[in-house]
């Protein structure tokens, strides 16, 4: 079976679970953990920024930075295919009292004129206003598109110029950064908070940093407590994020080019399954007609892709498929929607 | 001075004090007020639905609607001019948990297969499911944009086929209905819920109706006293909102006159300040350069008008300013633009 | 029928009401309202603070004091019996998010020593701090029980050394004060925030006041307008406040008196229901057999009392009856009661 | 040094370590982890219920366990001195809205009557109903205090007749059961939903497993999802809970003999600082002068303690630290608190 459901499929190699052993650890919820203690110092460095919190999961991270900027009442701007508007079951309204609105897209396509044009400022005392924007780079419902570095980047000079805090849901950051040739850290600077999935692409078995400034992580960190997400030795895990940036980060750019020959094989027979050049990443979206019988006739020939919607699917390249792998499964995959038209 | 601020500075009749001062009542949160019930029932049938309830606010009566379609961690749809998202303080997410994703529109106007291609259906346990869409007629931050018929007729109908619940913020419906010649209760029954004010262009001083279901409304009336708007004798203010249906709503109208009247005298010296063909109700949008102090000279010349934006000025006719005084006013206010260029 | 379920249930007399149709208005939300005004400042003196707000009702009054002082996740300390516990429908912690700790009492009597044993302070990040202790004078589900003024005076001296907020639930305060012969404002002195009911023996229709600082009720009155609570030309029902004020403040303490030959009356035939010496001021609680049969019998033969438990009725009085007719009740609830037996 | 400030510090053992990285592993977040579907099905067993759901901390499992039973708004009724009131944060207010009204009691011992007497019910639609009562067994403020077994099935029977839901914070159930020779099952039973810490006691790096009705289960997936708890592949860690369940739970008995050991070694020199009578389990109370100082100088001589208030330390004894260490413990303090006098 080759499974391309999600990069969150990886499990750890035997080298990661070596370093999971063979590391020190404490209690951090008193903060005491060297090996917590060392992936936040490595992933702060790494992000640009001072401090940064290990959270079990990136919807944590995601909560926790929009939390930072955003009180009861106040408003986000985002892409109304965010992640956190669509996938994060409503948690930031429903736990933090966050309000959003959201802007329309070209497959999760950032342009910075098309935010500001819809914040609002000095609107007084009974209008909602604009507390933060956040962006996803890559956007993983806009099919792992790339943002245009050009329009972050001015995006985020006019919010700071505008005192509006920056947010950046950075679950597949790496592969933005993997495409563009930007350091993280280049990345990281553009945002007040970031975040970087550590078991996506980068294949720990758990967890997501956030990044910002060391009084925001403080802040943070009391927040995560209170969400129930306050753990105990988890340096075995963080561990694994340390051996994730050092062995896995460097190859992310791998899965590109398996997703790349995935979707070249659909489309060589089913063109209009797939666009291409609409590939930029590790994510694959196919069109076709009724989704969840594709994905079983697919599952049944041995390749497992995940349903988005009624007529959508995702296939999602990682550590754990070869580039062979990768490009059979196209073929299998393309042999099952020429049979569904 | 003539106030053009917005239409919910009106101010009780001798008539509207008459009948409040000699209405029977009781306590509301116990059930005996009679006169409440009488308009509940009256509002009930004017807006083609079993119940209503009567609320200190339309914000109140907002709160209410969308709660009652939407759980902690759902989403409901709408505008990203809609007074819900703009103009209620965030309260729909700091209060009850809602989310929101908005469409955008031109001056506030509907476009059902905008709102259609945004839907979240059938996505699962870990995606957020769109359980209310919004629409707001007319669109007060549109400009007193009026909704077309066709356009909601057939939102309407396919958001009932999917099951996903649709309110209606009236409001200003007087207006919309005025204008389209439709009646409330057209409008009332393409709807799940729909709320009426009653202290904009029809007069009365304080209160909106929320009309729905029976059983909505027994639910709604249990987090209105959650929400600490369980009122008491109530029928007093009751009395003037049915004053306010018998005597003011048949004249609701002029005031559209008067607004497009106050728009001439401004477009005939200031083209640039407002399209007049734009101006389909009682509100009047302008643009400036500096909305405050246009404001200020405006006042100094006597006329209010309110700033929604650095370059936007508003102007809303209402029962207490006359044709002669709207028009007299849209050349004062011309003077104060004119010079302002 | 003899109505002693509440003293929420006063109709507004002639001379309020005349009151309230002279009364200048103007719209709240812009802060224009002159009645409004002229009450705040009337309520504020009177309560000893720099400014007040009139809320729709005392839970919203309520809401917004607590909501001034605790922030979310943060504690509020109270007596299980009280109000804001056991009958606002846990708002505090539904929309606000707060959190309570509770103390036992006999009859809703503070003992100042109780409730600073509970006091959680200087406990570090990871354990709940209390912001504020609630006061409920007199109680109401205590059975109007004065609270003792030395016992207030300790507990406020120390909160307030120890840099902790207090709010005065003061529904019934105007009884309080006219039992113990302070003045409303010795009571609001001793806390940040207090609330006064204006529509309960004060007998105005809708209303009560909030009264603290300057800059607290400036924030609370963002909050109310979140929480659907900004009314508009709401002069007309603050003029039935100061009416009451000038009134019916006055002559409170009448009530007493007939809740007391209410009392009497039941005790002399069956004085199993009732301890004489526990009616401190307008509300007497019945023991009985089956409280809802009780209570039905009594409302046959001509006295509405209310059900506060299964085994437990409540009777109020209040403005809108004598005291012969309560002495008078008070034989029909004997005969009953007796037979219940 | 000796660390006896809580029994969360345990390290994993080696043997824990070669289990967790034996582990077959999957995405938990799409039901996949045999390791964790393995502990969630051991846990359910040994609880006494259909089903558990494995959570990275045990205030995540009371979250979850609380909002099962608990609607925004309602009540649960719990110790004043639980860990859910006081070292959770106000979560179950601020995230999900519960209202809460406390007990009091003598070092967190349960008196049914008292739990019973202050029940809310058939209130009508404007009074708070109680939904849950929550109990923690051992109490961890109390002093680590077995709760009376007659006690708990007496207030477990009437709740369940009432229809009131009951849920057990266990985190220290092992050493509760471990005291009275239940079985852990024999506990689980007497409540809706049962919490069992991994991470103190047992020595597991992370976890926390709640069980309760398959069905309340699944809610409890989808809401730990929301959370942000719904982490990846988490049978890593679901392997060390299985082995602490095997290897540590037969011997947690030692852990209290050595707390007594500790507690007479203190109470020998210093009677005032402890009486060895409350020494229950694996937790020691004690008093002194100055706890922060105290503190200070227990750790210059080699032991660590946790400071809970201005006059009280902890202690408490784990799998890390021999019977002997903790005699000789209890001696350093003892030095340390005869000095202090």
């Amino acid at each position: 079976m080759i499974d391309l459901r999600s990069d969150t499929l990886t499990r750890p190699s035997a080298g990661m679970l070596a370093a999971m052993v063979a590391a020190p650890v404490g209690d951090d919820v008193y903060g005491e953990d060297p090996t917590v203690a060392e992936l936040e110092e490595r992933a702060a460095d790494l992000l640009g920024h001072e401090s940064a919190l290990f959270c079990a999961t990136g919807s944590l991270a995601n909560l926790l930075g929009i939390w930072l900027h955003v009180p009861p009442g106040g408003e986000v701007l985002c892409d109304s295919l965010a992640h956190i508007a669509r996938a994060e079951m409503g948690a930031h309204g429903a736990l933090h009292g966050v309000t959003m609105r959201t802007w329309a897209s070209q497959r999760g396509r950032l342009v910075a004129q098309d935010v500001l044009s819809m914040l609002a400022l000095d609107c007084g005392p009974y209008l909602v206003e604009t507390s933060a924007v956040e962006v996803e780079d890559t956007s993983n419902f806009g099919g792992g598109t790339v943002q245009d570095v050009d329009e972050v980047t001015r995006l985020s000079g006019e919010l700071a110029r505008l005192g509006i805090a920056r947010h950046l849901d950075g679950a597949r950051l790496a592969n933005a950064a993997a495409t563009t040739g930007l350091s993280l850290g280049d990345y990281g600077r553009l945002f007040d908070t970031v975040t970087l999935c550590l078991s996506k692409g980068l294949g720990a078995p758990i967890g997501t940093v956030l990044a910002g400034s060391a009084a925001d992580m403080a802040r943070a960190r009391v927040q995560r407590k209170r969400l129930g997400g306050g753990w105990r030795q988890a340096g075995i895990l963080a561990a694994a994020g340390l051996w994730a940036l050092e062995h896995n980060l460097p190859r992310i750019g791998l899965d590109h080019a398996s997703a790349l020959s995935f979707a070249r094989a659909v489309a060589d027979r089913v063109p209009s399954a797939v666009d291409v050049d609409t590939v930029e990443t590790n994510v694959v979206l196919l069109e076709t007609g009724d989704a969840r019988s594709a994905a079983s006739a697919c599952e049944a020939a041995g390749v497992r892709l995940s349903v988005l919607g009624p007529h959508q699917l995702r296939a999602v390249t990682h550590l754990d498929v070869t580039a062979r792998q990768c490009r059979d499964a196209g073929a299998v995959v393309a042999a099952v929607l020429s049979q569904a038209l």
